[in-house]
C-alpha cells in the first residue's frame, strides 16, 4: 500500500496508539488534530508531557504522585494523620477527595496483588505502609481497594500483616449504589446489601 | 476541593482533554499513563508531537499533509494526473489509498462549505484546485465529499465552478454498502440504490 501519510504523522499516530484505550484509527485522528494546532499549542502539549514526567514523582510519605517532596495532603496539619486510607492508585485518591468528606490521609499501593499478572506483594508499596505505621501514631487503616478478586486479596493480605500490630483495620462498605434499581442489582451486591443492613 | 493531583499532572490532563473525543476523565487516565512511561518513552512522545508539527505541512500541489515539498502521490509519475479526486481531508486520502484501486491523484479541501460553522468557500483550498486545473491537463474531477448536506453543497459548488471550463465532473456512487441488509437500509440510501441501478 502506498503510504498516503507523511512519516512524522505516522510516527506521532503510533505514539498516541500506545496510550491505553486509543486504537490506531483514533490515534490517527489525534495526530491530524495536532497538525491543526498552532505552533504554541503543539509546543505547550509536548512541554506538558516532559514537564509532568520530570517533576512528578511519588510522595515520600503516602506514595501518591506529587511534584513536591511531601504531597499537599500529607503536608496538611489539619487532616487526621491517625487514619490511613489504603488505595490502589492515585486516581482513587482523587475520587475520595471529590467526596469532600474524608479528612484522614492516604497510602497509594500503585497496584493490586495479582500473581497471574506477575504482581506479587513486594511490587507494591506495602513496606512503605508498614514503616509509616511503625513510626506514626496510626489508629485505623481503611482498606479501600476495589471489590474485585485482586482488591479483596490485597485487602486481606495487608490486613493480616497489620492485625498483629494491634491496629484497627476496616474495609469499605459494600451494598447498593445510590440511585440503583433493586431489580437490576447483581446477586452478590444484593446479598452484601442485605447482610450489611443497618437499623433506621 | 483540595487538589489531590500534582499541578503538572493537572496541566498535562488539560492538554489531553483538548484533543477531540477525549473527556476530562480519559485525559486524567492518559496523564497517569504518561507517568508510568520511562524517561525515553515520554521524551519520544513529546518529540513526535514537535517533530510532526514542525515538519508536516500541506503539499504544494494537492494540499494533502506531507513532510516533503510535493507529496509522494503527486510526485508519482506512474499515477494518472489527469484525474483528480476532491476530498474533505487527509483521512479521506488514506481511505481511498486503502482500496488500492484508485490510480489518479487527489485534492484536499481541508473542510466542507458550512455557513453555519463560518466555513465559507474562501476558507477551503478551492482556489488551489482551480489553479491546478488551469495549469495541468485535467480530464476528470471526482467529487468525493461525504454524502452529508455539507458534502453535497461543497460538491455542487465546485462542480458549478468547473463545468464552464469543460471538465468532466463526477460524483461518488451512492447505494447500498456491501454486506448491508435491505431491511435495515434507510429510505434515502434505498432510493439512491434503486435510482442508480445497473444492468447486469
Amino acid at each position: 500500500m502506498a503510504d498516503a501519510n507523511a512519516l512524522p504523522l505516522t510516527l506521532l499516530a503510533e505514539q498516541f496508539a500506545r496510550l491505553p484505550g486509543i486504537g490506531m484509527k483514533t490515534a490517527q485522528r489525534l495526530a491530524y488534530f495536532v497538525m491543526s494546532m498552532s505552533d504554541d499549542e503543539a509546543e505547550a502539549f509536548a512541554k506538558a508531557i516532559i514537564y509532568a514526567h520530570k517533576t512528578v514523582h511519588t510522595c515520600s510519605v503516602c506514595q501518591n504522585l506529587t511534584d513536591k517532596a511531601v504531597c499537599p495532603i500529607c503536608d496538611d496539619k489539619t487532616r487526621d494523620h491517625s487514619v490511613i486510607c489504603v488505595v490502589e492508585g492515585p486516581k482513587d485518591v482523587s475520587a475520595f477527595e471529590r467526596t469532600r468528606e474524608y479528612k484522614g490521609v492516604y497510602h497509594v499501593l500503585h497496584g493490586l496483588i495479582s500473581p497471574i499478572d506477575g504482581v506479587t506483594p513486594d511490587k507494591l508499596r506495602i513496606t512503605e505502609l508498614l514503616q509509616r505505621i511503625s513510626k506514626d501514631d496510626v489508629k485505623e487503616v481503611i482498606m479501600a481497594t476495589n471489590p474485585t478478586p485482586e482488591g479483596e486479596a490485597t485487602a486481606m493480605y495487608i490486613s493480616k500483616l497489620l492485625k498483629p500490630l494491634g491496629i484497627k483495620v476496616t474495609r469499605l462498605a459494600f451494598g447498593l449504589p445510590i440511585g440503583a434499581i433493586l431489580e437490576y442489582a447483581d446477586e452478590v451486591t444484593l446479598y452484601k446489601a442485605l447482610e450489611n443492613r443497618n437499623e433506621i
